[in-house]
């Protein structure tokens, strides 16, 4: 993984479900695209959110101080139109885009974080948008309430592994898995108190 | 994982699923169980088989010399009804059950094993039935042309890793992916020239 192939050898084949959907050509300001299982969850997983906290490796993936001049992977209007938490250990200035989406560069702990993002998100939902170790800290620390996860059927053979660590997770989030329409499966998890 | 607990921690988490199922019933001498997507694969997994290959650790999970008056862990009228190769590095006669389950022990590698178990099932096919450094060897070789594997959505934290160093296996098999009915995931790969 490298700030020019963020998903390393994996390239686009862990979203390719995704650009097929109508949400994922409208994001891209095409026509068209799928209209079953697959966008409907993966519209769900854009609604009602006011906030989203990202790990530093998807805003820009390598370590060290991020660049003055890098505004993310998602050109001059990101499709988040809301704020965004992104965590590093070298924060630097919010960076405001077009479209409503900001950027709030943060030092801070798992709880912390969620903390700002739902101030910042008002009355709205948190996305909390990956990468995996971001993901991996906050389901250990079991801030997440609702968890989607698209599991693709290519071998990767390495790779960050999402689960380690995770024994018994299934105990505290009702887990089902969900047929999409282009042979990925969606494993959905919901606390039972949410 | 022990002779007493060949499945370790996992218990019989992995294979509730199958249990529920119509065919489950039956194995267990049932009546009734579940007629839908699961039980359709399980059925289809027991269809035309006419000799399985299995790692010596499903029939006696331990290393060493496997104990002169162990019979495996199905009693005495095992579910197999045909020949049953088990690879061991400490062959011992073979073993005959009621039934038609005649149990071979055979140091062999893959290759090997599988000329022996194709002469075995005659015109029938033959199954690899785990576990899972097993599988792993035989996907390693190539020797696979259709594969099951239930996916079933628990955390287990630990264990063996049947995709590790299967990195483009997908190139080889067509995969596809199939939700069950009772929360588990089928993936099921298939030879494109099979």
């Amino acid at each position: 993984m490298s700030v020019e192939q963020p998903f390393g050898h994996a390239g686009t084949r862990l979203h390719e479900w995704m650009f097929d959907t109508a949400m994922g050509h409208r994001m891209f300001g095409r026509e068209g695209g799928s209209t079953g299982v697959d966008n409907d969850l993966a519209e769900e997983s854009w609604e009602g959110i006011g906030c989203e906290i990202m790990g530093r490796g998807k805003f820009h993936t390598a370590s060290g101080p991020i660049p003055p001049d890098w505004e993310g992977y998602w050109g001059p209007n990101p499709p988040f139109h809301t704020p965004v938490v992104v965590l590093t250990r070298h924060p630097r200035e919010d960076l405001a885009m077009e479209g409503g989406t900001t950027f709030h560069f943060r030092d801070a702990d798992p709880a912390e974080a969620l903390a700002e993002a739902r101030r910042l998100a008002g009355d709205l939902d948190v996305r909390l948008g990956g990468g995996v170790r971001t993901l991996r800290t906050f389901l250990d620390a079991d801030l997440v309430d609702h968890l989607h996860v698209v599991v693709v059927p290519v071998v990767l053979g390495r790779g960050e592994r999402l689960w380690d660590g995770l024994e018994g997770l299934e105990e505290r989030l009702d887990v089902r898995m969900v047929a999409g329409d282009s042979g990925v499966t969606h494993v959905i998890g919901t606390r039972p108190s949410a």
